[in-house]
């Protein structure tokens, strides 16, 4: 398929991320409105006060899988083609919650750069930054850890799996962590933040802690954000050895995920070898069928087809049949991104200039967002004056 | 008494801060060798590659009292009279742990600043500045975050009795104020830390996260510091009304405390209704006697004595007579405090400069013990050029 028509055939259907009505939490109820005149109004109001900024960050976790793909990456290029007011970050001070490792780290935030750019992330047009490269989430991180109790974070669903999988040596960072999300995300004062369904209470702690700090400050400093949930399932990727788990980097099974830098032999290899069930037609239905509903999801996203349209296209075909459409549609999503990647991978020091553009520029709007925090919690008693500081440095 | 004559009398006993065996738990053990020759041997070395930097760091609670005063104040000023390498910085963040009101908080700073500079502190000799004027603290306490384990900071008595009195709506801010010190301490390399006993465990923390980080990180990036404890009292000054609690300005009768603006008469009238026994001599028991020791240990820091000097000079004398002269001493030392309080308090615009100065003294240090942490974590993939950056801000 041509460039041209590849590109018709891909825009037949686009992911659609709506912010609305998939925040039901008593948390966000301040945030949206009951009645939908009012919700309507208020939400103009917000447009008009705080704009409508969409923020999404990566974790650099290493060599990505397709659900991180399919989940973080492809989304932030979709808003992008929207032309959305649309902040992305790679968020290498989350991850030392999990690691330590150095050298480790900073190769995984090259390659998360990487992998953004390769998909189509324009840094002229998106601003794209490395969370360290900004003291300012550390600092609203701090301010927003004097406002949030632990009973709050003693509740999130992730605190209590990593409680059940790390034990006593659980660090201070597995409970801070959706608290420095908060401060990602308020710092830049985006109101929008793309989330897979497992993040929606960490994106409700950051809406009730925007609203406890403009309170407890008594300025407005914050909007609240609300979850941007996909309609896709592109959150909801499964393993290819247990559809019932998440597609994840930490199962140990290799055949459990497709990462971004597999062949295209390997990626055939690995959907011929995923795990489906004994009934050869062709459904979607995730809970009955979860296999077979993976690869449907994955071939739609792949192709930007919804899963009835898949499955009339394909319910002639068997499972086994089938296989190999699903491995030529990811084919041929992924192979360009992973020529660029393997293009950019040879030029580190263009990448490290563009994510040093990204945070001079990311700075700013920190800058300006932590002066008038700073101002209202009384921390500018001594504010720097920067310029001049550096001015006797050069 | 004239100032040659006052100064003279005063020099006679200096204030001993002697970091030493003092420090006993398993956290520091690492720090201090079993045997003497090698202890001597090891101290040598640190000094050798770390200097041997004081650090000390005043919380702004609003008005002093002289428990802060003889416990934080004072010593510092002692310490720079020695000519130490010396650091004093006001912690703001740690107050916003227990308080967010701005406008409080930035008045407390200055007032804390005025006190220390009122007191002697002087900004050329050493570095004063404020907490938050210094990102390094934020970002370094995220790092310490993800290193401390919540086992080791539940077991912190201060944290004990911070959820013994604030219930289900604790913060996490309350958990983690002593990795938040434990950066201020690490990010300038102090390796000692005059501490009221109070802060023993907290201090030993620190050198348990300093080693945890060099070690995680594969490199030698900071001491382990050492908690030195005064051998004068100086940190245990008890309430007036109450001889078994500590001085506190949270204690509701204001006559517990002698404030550092408190006049002359307020000052002989609180000692006057201290709190003593039904036994008339002067004597320094501080278990059996907690009322006139206390006396005792005020008229002591206040005229620069021992206990068994004051008892053997003032055994002739009622406890009634006695308190006369405790309150002459304290009288002596604090008013001129207080008077040059009195003229600082009048050009907050200079108070505010000595603080920007400082702080830019703070940021060079704390830049290039992060250059070297961020380095090691692998968080300087897109190490900003602040030079160019402003440049263009200009």
């Amino acid at each position: 398929m041509g460039l041209i028509a590849r590109s018709l055939y891909r825009c037949k259907k686009c992911l659609n991320l709506q912010p609305k009505s998939y925040i039901s939490s008593r948390f966000s109820s301040q945030a949206i409105n009951n009645s939908t005149e009012d919700s309507q109004s208020t939400e103009k109001d917000q447009d008009a006060k705080w704009g409508r900024r969409y923020i999404s960050g990566l974790q650099p976790t290493g060599a990505l899988h397709v659900g991180n793909y399919f989940a973080v990456v492809k989304p932030c290029v979709k808003l992008q083609e929207k032309k959305e007011d649309l902040m992305v970050f790679i968020a290498d001070m989350h991850t030392l919650t999990t690691q330590q490792d150095g050298q480790l780290l900073s190769d995984n935030v090259l390659e998360a750069a990487t992998i953004l750019l390769a998909a189509g992330l324009d840094p002229e047009q998106t601003t794209l930054w490395v969370q360290s490269a900004v003291p300012r989430h550390a600092e609203l991180c701090w301010l927003l850890t004097c406002l949030a109790t632990q009973a709050r974070l003693h509740h999130l669903p992730q605190y209590k799996e990593r409680v059940a999988a790390g034990g006593a040596d659980i660090t201070a960072g597995s409970l801070l962590y959706p608290v420095l999300q908060a401060a990602d995300i308020l710092l830049y004062r985006a109101r929008l933040v793309p989330a897979g369904a497992d993040q929606l209470q960490h994106v409700q702690l950051s809406a009730l802690l925007a609203r406890t700090a403009n309170h407890r400050l008594g300025a407005s400093l914050f909007p609240a954000p609300v979850a941007v949930l996909p309609e896709d399932g592109s959150d909801r990727i499964r393993s290819l050895r247990d559809p019932t788990k998440k597609m994840s980097k930490s199962e140990p099974n290799e055949k459990s995920r497709i990462l971004l830098t597999d062949s295209d032999e390997q990626i055939h290899l690995k959907i011929r070898k995923a795990v489906t069930d004994f009934t050869p037609q062709v459904t979607y239905s995730p809970d009955a069928r979860p296999g077979v509903s993976n690869l449907v999801r994955l071939h739609c996203l792949a192709a930007d087809m919804l899963p009835e349209e898949a499955v009339a296209e394909c319910d002639h075909l068997t499972t086994a049949d089938y296989k190999k459409v699903v491995a030529s549609a990811l084919c041929e999503e992924l192979a360009p991104v992973r020529e660029r990647a393997a293009q950019l991978r040879a030029r580190p020091a263009f990448v490290r200039e563009v994510l040093r553009d990204g945070a001079a520029r990311a700075r700013r709007i920190a800058d300006d967002t932590w002066e008038e925090v700073a101002s209202a919690a009384g921390l500018d008693v001594a504010k720097p004056n920067l310029v001049r500081e550096l001015r006797t440095r050069i």
